[in-house]
């Protein structure tokens, strides 16, 4: 099979550094963090602003790739489920989706709202939530 | 910056041969699909089941990388904006993002309604669309 190699566009500046204490949803007491893109980038961010919220992707670079079933959430008093039944980050391709809010802007360093990713994660991309229009 | 290599774990079968000719989003009349895994992943799909809508995410191969600014829906009337603005799969990682519904399975083939992504797309993950308690 073929194989593609993804561009690291940027990184995830946050308190979170251990993986064991990360929030597994957002929504679960994550703290805000900064997003910090390559200045090479800078185009791809035009038109972005503050108050609105966007989907985040990440590369999840410690997760472990050669899972495909998981306890979900970790539990292993639940049946073990297929990792595509689920948000674990382990997965053959740990691809981050996170539901952000931008809350500021400066240059190429976006201030977000609650984001479940560890200090130094991979960015690689960001989508609009909603696209009627474009 | 480190670079990372996403492993294709499937590809998608679909009616759909011609970028030009592709709806823009699945809501704008693209047909079903097929979702076609390597038999290698069976367990990681272990659990999904016909009726449930699901996030499906591609590498869409046939994308210009080095975009990084695009007229929205490629209509040239418009200001050109932020491809991160967009959901143009012209990207530096064209990651594609589709909420499909799974409609059949049968072994590592998943049946999907609505898709608009070409024929032969590599398919790298599947995620549950709400993950209160996963």
């Amino acid at each position: 099979m073929s194989e593609y190699t993804l561009r690291v566009i940027g990184r995830v500046e946050s308190p979170l550094t251990d993986r064991a204490a990360a929030p597994l949803q957002a929504d679960e007491g994550a703290p805000g963090a900064w997003l910090v893109f390559d200045e090479r980038y800078a185009p791809a961010l035009e038109g972005l602003s503050p108050g609105t919220d966007v989907l985040l992707l990440t590369w999840l670079d410690r997760a472990d790739r050669d899972t495909l079933t998981v306890h979900p959430r970790g539990d292993a008093t639940r049946p073990r489920a297929g990792v595509f039944t689920t948000r674990s980050p382990d997965r053959p391709n740990p691809i981050g989706l996170h539901e952000v809010r931008i809350l500021a802007i400066a240059g190429t360093r976006v201030q977000v709202g609650n984001l479940e990713a560890l200090d130094g994660t991979p960015i690689l991309d960001v989508k609009p939530l909603l696209t009627p229009d474009r």
